[in-house]
């Protein structure tokens, strides 16, 4: 498993057998049941999450006490709360499993001390922090330009296994609008 | 004007005056009038732009013709299009100065030599694009979670020093509404 990890810090560093090993054991794998909850509101975020497999999401609850979808991790995303994760402050998110995963997960103290001992982890982190940063300011754009159906046909058409993964209500939360809306919009697709 | 950059660069990491002559060397200074485009629409955003002094923002042209605001970017702050810049792209925004603003410019390939060069600068643009990403995670949350009256009195409290430096119409194009709603809002304020 932890081969997926090793080709995708291959993807963009390179590392030989002995270093891959060291810094290996900085993280720890653990398998998560179907929506557990690894960070909740009010928590600080003490670790960051790699997708080893399965399917994580971040969301927080509105003020109507609904579930607001911001964010999902698939197999080789990252995902943490970086504002608690960096300063130790509570969280206002939760970071839930979408089905049962296994995930790699590091400390920030160990995270600090790899980034340390490897230098070379820095530019890997450097490339997944400006791309995530990339992704985040399109997802800006597509919230302020897209309408509810043009962004779900959006996500369908860059995302389709992603889209028949998730479970509609998911997507739904995640594109802000309501399961209802959801059901509609494909309905109206098929006929 | 560069010890604005040497003060910023020193936060994250320790330079040397040898070694900080030489990361300048990578760089441009430029100063440019009030609303130059350092981006248009369909151009390949060849540049990162750190501000000496100034006011950048990003935004781009809506369905309807409006110009949406979507970053800005005062003294200290880095801006580009990310996915433009990274994968010599055609870009979808605008990058224009709101003030006459004295940037620092560094072009992609500057870039990375910089970093095969200077392997420290791996940990400082980690850190920037890890708090640039924070920031806009946060600004999905914002745009989800708060009603437009909210996401103004939260900016006027946060940024108080932003909101009197920038025009009234461009804070409205950021934060999603008609510049005579906001204008209603600060009425309603002062009275």
């Amino acid at each position: 498993m932890s081969q997926i990890f090793r080709n995708h810090l291959e993807k963009f560093i390179k590392i030989n057998d002995e270093n891959f090993e060291e810094i290996l054991s900085y993280f720890e794998v653990r398998t998560f049941a179907k929506k557990a909850n690894l960070l909740e509101e009010g928590q600080i975020c003490k670790s960051n999450y790699f997708v080893l497999k399965g399917i994580l999401r971040k969301f927080f609850i509105n003020e109507k006490g609904t579930e607001q979808t911001t964010e999902f991790a698939i197999e080789t995303w990252w995902m943490t709360d970086n504002i608690s994760y960096e300063h130790k402050l509570p969280s206002e998110f939760y970071i839930q499993t979408v089905e049962k995963s296994e995930i790699l997960v590091i400390s920030n103290d160990a995270q600090e001390k790899l980034l340390e001992k490897f230098p070379v982890m820095e530019k890997y982190f450097r490339i997944i922090y400006q791309r995530a940063y990339a992704s985040s300011q399109n997802r800006v754009k597509y919230i302020f330009s897209l309408s509810k159906e043009a962004f779900y046909f959006s996500l369908m058409k860059k995302q389709p296994a992603f889209v028949q993964r998730v479970p509609q209500y998911l997507i739904a939360s995640f594109l802000g609008f309501t399961p209802e809306y959801l059901s509609e919009i494909r309905k109206r697709i098929i006929s």
